[in-house]
């Protein structure tokens, strides 16, 4: 069991355009599945639950004659929760309790504001939760009850009344764990139907499914294709790249740990990016070592050689300052810094989903129960975009509350622009209100 | 001139049917512009400032020789907003720091934030503005200076160090106004190219223009096709949908500002939707009064006719509850709420991009100078979106420092939920860091 692992120099000529390379991943767009997702939109869009429950049987071999067969009881969430092995129960309570308990920060932090000017006009931001979400949980073997937790405590925090999930069960199957963790974080009702008619039942509604504001959480390329369709009529989450790990590391923390960073990172599936940045070629050499000594003891080890030979890379930097600056380029959903005194990095550090500071904060930590959403932006989308959050849970509406005296001075410089620009019903509307009439 | 304007009773048969029709709007999705879009953005990825130096000769009637002939010199900003007439270079002032005032409680609200846990482990979230900004400005009949200090002053609020405008000048024209509102807001520079070619120059970069992070701002048909197509590679705010007023009224208000309310949205374009929600039949008959007799002393009637013809709408409701209710199911871009003591009604409404209470908020105060953004969501989107805001700038970052006591108690949660998903190099990243090696 051999491994090719991309080796650059960031001092070599055409760096730049090699690492453009290597980032470079463009989502293709795939005719037949576009074809297929517009017509089953299409389809549930114009018969509601019949089409429903009829590509739902089809497509997960399932055999029930209504809506009602496909819910699944709360007591039945319960119970699932309580067969689990305690050590995987508690690992799951404290997961959803510590991430609770981060995301009540960011609640806090958005509060809305209000404020009154001399003239007594009122001027304001009111916070407000989405009535209703729907959460996609993949069934199969990327079902994660992780995903279940990140997604719905935000929104529960936000306070979201009804959060659906929509999980399929292919021949029926059901992942215990996932059930548990939805009946952990709030989740109001889970229906196991999936794919572009699940993201169809959501946005446009049923006779037994109202329609949601939102609909966030991981998918195939159907549910991708099926989200970017309905977008608008709903919100949604960002379209998820593959995952990336960026680990910046000054050559004082152990290889192994750092070669299973990398790992974690490469085993979720072929087109994962795992990438070090390091100023220091001897401590490169024993990260390689390392991936070589334990690339054989992983259970995964097929797709960990494959995205670390395709998308990998080990990359020589002249010192951190410049590992910084190439990050920023980079902008990776997840930057581990692990250096003594990573803080000083971080300070430098302007695009990154989340970072992990020093040689304990392994990625893996984050993904589970630090708190901190593991939904974060990927492919260079950090530049602008943020973790999930309960702030995607939320909106803000502008409060104006115009007083007479704040009416007199505002139509005038209102009616100013608005004749300027050609509206003289909105110069109109806002000079009825003055008392001196132009 | 006569106008024919739509009544409705919320206690009629029919009428959520009536009313949900009336709301209905799709945008149609053109495939000849779908094709040319495309092929627009196709060339400027691959052939940069020569595909965009042709096609703005072309479509925009140029006839420069390189991209620095459509550059706009920050001393050309400037004589232009000296050039203006006092009043309404005042008035663009005026309006100016007020938004900008706005705007900074909106920067004031999202700080950040970091906790230390009892075993010394740092959690927070960092907040950090996006590098550089692109903002479309029409050009022709659609150039509205107030669009540009409502897009550009949130970027800059936000500490946006680049805000690239660009604006359209077919035939060479420019629009004075327009300059002037970017040298107030303190756009970094102007560029007059416009249409496909203008996004993907700003999305994916050229020999003399940076890509930026975002782009923002209105366009046509082909603008908004082509910000769909780059989202994902940059960030983009809502494609808008026409603009709408929701006005609630007690029936105690001047009718003749009501209905110069309603023509100020009409006034837009045929396709704007103006509706009045009143429990009281009498006063309705009296703003259709108002509305005939009015009609005619306005420059744009034609737009308005069709518009509060094909999409406007005078409902007689219940009573004021009733209105709320319909008013959170129609989620209003603009919700004027103008009535007595209009905070009793405020506080049951869930979903508005903006609300104006009392009679005197007209919504055209809002449009320009009041300080609140604009560039509110439509098409009931408000249902769980935001207006534009200094937020749309700024990304959030999570930072997770976890310390060595840490590691060892949160290691053993994500190792256990990590085997408990399969993901064994997850688990094995989190077990490296334990003192006692399972």
């Amino acid at each position: 069991m051999t491994i090719q692992i991309r080796k650059l120099d960031s001092g070599e000529a055409g760096f730049n355009n090699k690492l453009t390379a290597l980032l470079a991943f463009e989502a293709s767009t795939d005719e037949a599945i576009e074809g297929a997702v517009a017509r089953i939109l299409h389809d549930v869009k114009a018969r509601g639950d019949a089409a429903v429950v009829e590509y739902t049987n089809r497509f997960d071999r399932r055999n029930e004659a209504g809506m009602a067969g496909f819910d699944i009881p709360q007591s039945e969430l319960q119970a699932a929760l309580d067969s689990l092995p305690a050590a995987q129960r508690e690992a799951l309570q404290v997961a959803a309790q510590r991430i609770r308990s981060f995301h009540e920060r960011q609640k806090q932090e958005l509060q809305g504001f209000s404020y009154t000017e001399p003239d007594g006009t009122v001027l304001g931001q009111r916070i407000t939760p989405l009535d209703r979400v729907g959460i996609y949980v993949p069934g199969g073997k990327a079902a994660y009850p992780s995903s279940v937790l990140m997604n719905a405590i935000p929104a529960q925090v936000a306070g979201v009344a009804e959060i659906i999930m929509v999980v399929p069960a292919p021949d029926g199957v059901k992942n215990q764990m996932v059930l548990a963790a939805a009946a952990i974080a709030g989740v109001t009702r889970v229906i196991t139907i999936g794919g572009a008619q699940a993201v169809g039942a959501l946005a446009y509604g049923t006779d037994t499914i109202q329609a949601v504001d939102k609909i966030v959480g991981p998918g195939n390329a159907y549910v991708a294709a099926a989200k970017r369709r309905v977008f608008g009529t709903v919100g949604i989450d960002m379209i998820a790249g593959p995952s990336e790990i960026l680990v910046l590391c000054d050559g004082t923390t152990d290889p192994d740990w750092v070669a299973m960073d990398l790992f974690s990172q490469a085993e979720h599936d072929e087109l994962a990016q795992a990438i070090m940045l390091c100023p220091d070629a001897a401590y490169i050499a024993r990260v390689e070592e390392s991936i070589h000594k334990l690339l054989p003891t992983m259970p995964r080890h097929e797709t960990i050689r494959t995205s670390m030979t395709d998308r990998g890379a080990l990359v020589k930097v002249r010192d951190m300052d410049e590992a910084c600056e190439i990050a920023n380029a980079i902008a990776a959903e997840h930057l581990e810094i692990s250096a003594e005194n990573p803080q000083q990095w971080a300070d430098k550090i302007r695009h990154a989903g989340a970072m992990f500071l020093g040689r304990f904060s392994s990625e893996s930590l984050g993904d589970y129960c630090c708190g901190p959403n593991h939904v974060l932006p990927t492919s260079r989308t950090a530049r602008f975009s943020s973790p999930l959050g309960v702030y995607d849970f939320q909106k803000r509406s502008s409060v104006i509350f115009v007083s007479e005296a704040g009416a007199q001075t505002l139509g005038k410089v209102a009616a100013e622009l608005a004749y300027g620009e050609g509206l003289q019903a909105h110069a109109r509307s806002a000079e009825l209100r003055l008392k001196q009439q132009p």
